[in-house]
C-alpha cells in the first residue's frame, strides 16, 4: 500500500521513476507480482532484484524463515519484532542507491510512514537522516532520500492513494504469510484493515 | 591485501571471525579463489554472497562492465575513477552489517586505508563513520563499523601483514583485470608493487 501510493505520487509530481522490487526469500513473495502489475498499469520500468542469496544471510525472522510463525496481533506491538530482517532497509537502499547513480536518477524514494516507527528502527526518521549523509558522503553527493510518508499515518496514506485513484483492494499485497487469500491476522494485515477502515 | 591482512590482525586480536566475500560480477573474481584459499589455511568460516543480480544494476565501472577499460597508470589518478562501483562498499558492509546481526556477532570490519582515499569515495573515514551511525540508528545499536586502516597506507599494511606471516606474492590477488597473471600495468598493480617494494 505505502510504496504503492509513493509511485503514484512521485508520477503525479512529475518525477521520471523507475521501480526497483526485491526478492530476498520474503514469505510474501506474491507482493511481487502485485508491483509488477501496478508497474505495469502505469507503465513504469520495474527491476525485480535477486537477492534470495542474501536472504540466506538474514535469518531469524519470520519473514525470511519458514520455521518462525508469521506473529498474529497488532503491527506495533512487541511481538512484531519478530518480523524484523535485520538491516533489510538499509541493503534495499543501497543497492537502489548504487543503481541510481549508475543509470543517472537523482534520488531515492522509499515509504516508510509513521506506524513503522514502533517496530522497525530502519524506519525512523532519525535512520533515513543519517541513512542519507551516508549515501551523499559515499557517492561524491549525486543521490538524495526522499521519503515524503515518514510523519504520516497509515490511514493518511490511503487517503491520498484514494484520492490519486489507487485501487487498494485490488492492486495491492499486504499480508505477511502471502497464501491463497490475505490471512486477516498478523500485523499488516490487521494495520491494512485499520487504515481502509479510517480512511 | 589489504583484506587479508585484516583478517590476519583480528585473528591476532582473538577475535572470533566470519569471512564474507561478494560475487557483484566483477573482472577480478579471481580475487574469491585467493579468499577462499586464505580462510581454509587460517580454518575461518567463509561466505561468498552471490550479488550478480546486484551487479546487473550497477553499470559503468570498468570493474563490472566488459565493455569499459580498466584504466592503466596510478591507483590515485584520476582516470582511476572508472573503477568505482557505485555505493559498493555500502552495499556489502550493509549485507554483512545485517548478517552480523542475524548470527551474533558484534562488528563488521573492513580494510579501507589512506590510498583509497583520493579515487573511493566510500572508503574515507568521514563516510565510515556516518554509515556506522546508519547502521547503529537501523539496528537498535547492535553493530559497530571497525576500519583499523583507515590511516595507515598500503605500505604500512604490508608491513603489519609481514610481521603476521602473509605471503603476500603467493596467496593475496589484486589486478583488476583478472587474467591469468597480473597485468602489472592496471592502478591496483602499480599500487601492489609500489606498497611491495615500500615495505
Amino acid at each position: 500500500m505505502d510504496s504503492t501510493t509513493l509511485l503514484y505520487q512521485l508520477l503525479e509530481e512529475g518525477d521520471e521513476v523507475l521501480a526497483i522490487s526485491f526478492d530476498y526469500g520474503q514469505r510474501h513473495v506474491k507482493e511481487l507480482e502485485f508491483a509488477a502489475r501496478t508497474c505495469e498499469k502505469l507503465r513504469v520500468s520495474h527491476q525485480v532484484v535477486d537477492l534470495s542469496d542474501v536472504g540466506r544471510l538474514l535469518g531469524g525472522s519470520a519473514l525470511t524463515s519458514g520455521d518462525i510463525e508469521v506473529p498474529h496481533g497488532h503491527y506495533e506491538h512487541e511481538s512484531m519484532r519478530l518480523t524484523v530482517v535485520p538491516n533489510r532497509n538499509m541493503i534495499m537502499m543501497s543497492i537502489a542507491a548504487g543503481h541510481a547513480i549508475s543509470a543517472g536518477y537523482d534520488r531515492v524514494a522509499i515509504a516508510v510512514h509513521a506506524g513503522d516507527h514502533a517496530v522497525y528502527p530502519d524506519c525512523r526518521p532519525r535512520f533515513i537522516e543519517v541513512f542519507e549523509d551516508a549515501v551523499l558522503e559515499g557517492n561524491y553527493g549525486r543521490v538524495t532520500v526522499y521519503a515524503p510518508f515518514i510523519d504520516m499515518t497509515k490511514t493518511g496514506i490511503v487517503r491520498l492513494g484514494r484520492a490519486l485513484g489507487i485501487d487498494y483492494e485490488n492492486d495491492t499485497w499486504s499480508c505477511y504469510e502471502g497464501g491463497e487469500e490475505p490471512c486477516g491476522k498478523c500485523g499488516t494485515c490487521v494495520e491494512r484493515a485499520e487504515a481502509l477502515a479510517g480512511a
